[in-house]
């Protein structure tokens, strides 16, 4: 297992619309929303995840997505923002969940594992020093996955390799935005914690 | 000094429109962000800090900003979703930098200590550990500044108290969202590490 590995050149995220529950429990499918696009993308960029995947089946939200993504990679967005076009070079769109797992499982020709988020979720889950050590063989690709909407449907959290224990705050708080989620979860996998100012990757043990 | 303290009780947010730098190195003044005061909230309320300020000199955007304010906190928005009052609760709006410094001086007959945040600070800086050991001194309140469009003016962060490390990714890509950035840098205040899946305040040494 290697250590003091660098990036998560590993990791991917995925951003799932469909299936997630809305406020009464239901299962739904919720719509892209520009900022979402912006603000994971350019935490997946700072953080070296390889491609941050917008998930959605419905045809006119991909285009939707893949209009904002074009406008500021190839539009005149690139030139007017060259380092938002470095963030959203590396986000794609794409249907399903199953889709994403089979291109990236192919990509590395071993399967994908699927890490799942929730804010509440109450079963067994893989803490953040572990899910670091695991991250560290550079061989095995992970997917972090997380729900827009009210989280991820039951199906997909049971059917993930691994439950990301969830953040926790004080007073149980537990309504951040998937924006500031995966910002969160992200700088603490990278563990860049910069103790004393120092920018080096502390191992987890 | 105070250790194994829960929460920010004793810190604050402000989140600076003007005098921060547009892309051509201009002070310029920022319109407000409808995401910014949500991400911010949510945020502000998950870690404990006590107030989120959202400071613009123009009454327009102010009127805007509180417009935002009211209807989750007493219009329609608070029934339809109670939890973002809760974060929305904790936001309040005001004209300048200076006016925010008194306020929290005044409520605490303590001058409040800010700490400016920037994405490239080179000069001396305050660590994350040294951060959250100051905090402990819950006698003590702090103000961390943020800037939003291409961040706060050298004149204020030449007057701050402390200027905190800033974040560093992989790849030298240093363009999160201010969003992003606050959700970051307050989950690493807090250190609510949940290392073994705890959820135990750790000490920063």
């Amino acid at each position: 297992m290697q250590r003091g590995c660098i990036g998560l050149s590993n990791l991917y995220v995925g951003l799932v619309h469909y299936p997630v529950y809305n406020k009464r429990g239901r299962v739904v499918c919720t719509a892209v929303t520009n900022l979402d696009i912006h603000d994971i993308a350019r935490c997946a960029r700072t953080f070296g995840v390889r491609v941050a995947y917008f998930i959605n089946p419905l045809d006119s939200q991909r285009e939707l997505a893949n209009r904002i993504i074009l406008h500021w990679t190839r539009g005149p967005g690139a030139y007017h923002n060259p380092a938002r076009k470095r963030a959203l070079d590396r986000v794609q769109v794409r249907a399903t969940l199953k889709e994403v797992i089979q291109e990236i499982s192919e990509a590395h020709s071993l399967p994908v594992r699927t890490v799942a988020t929730d804010a509440t979720w109450q079963g067994e889950t893989v803490s953040y020093p572990e899910m670091r050590e695991l991250l560290c063989d550079r061989s095995q690709p992970y997917l972090l996955v997380f729900g827009t909407g009210w989280g991820l449907s039951r199906e997909v959290l049971e059917g993930s390799d691994y439950i990301l224990t969830p953040i926790a705050g004080v007073l149980n708080y537990n309504h951040l935005s998937v924006r500031s989620a995966v910002a969160i979860i992200l700088d603490r996998l990278m563990e860049n914690r910069q103790r004393g100012g120092s920018r080096e990757w502390i191992p987890s043990n």
